[in-house]
């Protein structure tokens, strides 16, 4: 795999350049679809700005973003001594992991290259770096191919002719590959299957009617927006077979964190009897989560909310609540799409089952 | 009651200045809250072009704004004959009924001004006139009355305390009163009773961050925005205890007509078991449309999501689809609450009852 083009879709969300020396490119998402713009990371602080600002995002990509962080940070300020270079991991990945709260992926990238770090705390200062890049690079290459295999996997799910919804991004823009709901739809129209996608517009940063219209669109699949609000009616006109997400927490139950609004499209699923499947690589499950009560839901800045494009709209004064994402209950959820296959309930059973088989990393 | 504050919240929606040869004002609603501006209308085609154009919204407020309109248009080209005068009272109305084609409002307050025009057709053209504008002023006259009598039936389900959920605007902005859905707020307010309200934004054009929020902090009421997406995750966390809409029509069987997102909201109010109301006048009740199959939907232009604030956000060439309201079905709703009190199931009999003991106009 090439991490230049690792979709085959003519754009790579985020690449490492160069040796250990080298710089972490990524699309600068709050440009899209205006501008496809890169920005050249070369520190910490930078990588960290750009995961808090959503340049970019994506449980997937976080990971990936983060792994490319902790080597920019260790090379920032790089410890002459065992003691030092044990402080400066521990900061590097505090200073990381504060970045966003909701998404397991970025935690597991931090666990995977601290660990990586520990084990070459003897080596020279040159080859430690080399070796974490070595990790770095894992870590996207595997993300780009669970998403292949998320993708053959879910594309079972697609019969020709269907309608989807899908709500947010959890596409190539989302993660190292060709992303985790997309993914789904990516290689049902690689099976030559014509699907029409609806894409929820996802207030309040409009993920789908920028990023996920802009890529569908790119790949030459019919993708048509509409508001957040208007999917319910969508989803009673009987017009969607199949409504397909990404997750940024899977809890052990089967709860599912997922960008704000999903909870409600899966509600109404239930209600229409319309499938609802989360897309996810079985790192988005937590293990020392038990259910969605315990997820911690990011509140982001009200004026996402009351100030959209940076124009206000609701008087002075008046305050907004603006929670990233929300909790989608297991019942509505009618399948997992994993790297591993399809996960179905009874979820207090399939999904410990599905991590103890879990191929090791 | 004064035309030029009918509400004490110091400001009037729409109002008539001076005799027959006067002039209809109203606020610009697409500038607010930035803006308060009136616009002085003095012919039909701007009246239609406001009410098109969304400046004058809201059911009752659109049925208001079609009297005026009715006056304007027939005072536009005073026919001198018998003919000429049917002729012209069938242009004007089909000319505004062809502006909107949801709200009941529009078609009833066109029906009262044509029937008006049917019984005056003798007299001399100026006491025609006169007698159209007495008309239309009793149609503004009797909806800000309606308000009253809706609030204060609507304020027996607030209790002090109350988290109330609201989605687009039914207030003071969307009627010749205190509004439907917040005039049960404002009516609670004035019992003493304390109540935070939650705004849905109602995308796309935003009538809840916008115009909820502002007369609701204009009347110095706790208000808090938030994303339509965000609303399910708020009902399912037991902060609301009562969420209240308007209704732009309403199908005999129950099944009601209103904003889109809606219907999302009502849904999820059943799951959570959230009592979810309806606040509107009897007027908006439709003898002629037995369920919510039958109420046709207005589809808006794909701008309005593509382009929000007319900044592009979604690639170019990518469609939207864009219906102004959606259905909620009568099952979901748990009271009207109307000007003769409130109306609960089995709706198939409570609805015709409802009508049948409707005072005379």
């Amino acid at each position: 795999m090439s991490t230049s083009d690792p979709t085959g879709l003519g754009f790579s969300t985020i690449r490492w350049e160069g040796d250990a020396a080298g710089t972490a490119i990524l699309i600068d998402q709050t440009l899209l679809p205006r501008e496809l713009r890169e920005l050249r990371i070369r520190d910490i602080e930078a990588m960290r700005d750009a995961i808090v600002r959503l340049a970019v995002r994506g449980a997937p990509a976080i990971g990936i973003a983060a792994g490319y962080g902790f080597i920019l940070g260790m090379r920032d300020r790089m410890p002459r001594d065992a003691d030092g270079w044990w402080v400066r991991v521990r900061e590097v990945k505090e200073r990381l992991a504060s970045s966003r709260p909701t998404a397991v992926n970025l935690f597991h990238a931090l666990d995977r290259m601290a660990e990586t770090a520990a084990r070459v705390a003897g080596e020279p200062p040159a080859r430690r770096l080399e070796i974490l890049l070595a990790e770095a690079l894992a870590i996207h290459r595997e993300d780009a191919e669970l998403c292949e295999r998320i993708g053959r996997h879910g594309a079972a799910l697609i019969r020709d002719g269907d309608g989807i919804l899908t709500h947010c991004n959890a596409g190539a823009l989302a993660t190292g590959g060709i992303g985790t709901a997309l993914a789904v739809i990516y290689a049902a129209r690689r099976q030559g299957k014509r699907v029409r996608v609806w894409a929820d517009e996802t207030r309040p940063l409009w993920q789908g009617a920028r990023l996920t219209a802009w890529e569908l669109a790119r790949a030459g699949i019919d993708v048509t927006v509409l508001c957040d609000g208007a999917a319910a009616g969508l989803i009673a006109s009987g017009k969607v077979a199949l409504i397909v997400t990404g997750a940024d927490r899977i809890a052990m139950n089967g709860d599912t964190a997922n960008k704000v609004g999903t909870y409600g499209v899966a509600a109404l699923a239930g209600i229409h009897g319309v499938p609802f499947a989360i897309a996810a690589p079985t790192t988005t499950f937590d293990p020392m989560t038990a259910n969605g009560a315990s997820i911690p839901i990011e509140d982001r800045a009200g004026d996402e909310v009351t100030a959209p494009l940076g124009i206000r709209i609701a008087p002075d004064g008046v305050a907004a609540w603006n929670p990233a994402f929300d909790v989608t209950p297991a019942h509505l959820i009618s399948a997992f799409i994993t790297e591993d296959g399809i996960v179905r309930p009874p979820y207090d059973r399939t999904i410990p089952a599905l991590l103890r088989a879990r191929r090791p990393a």
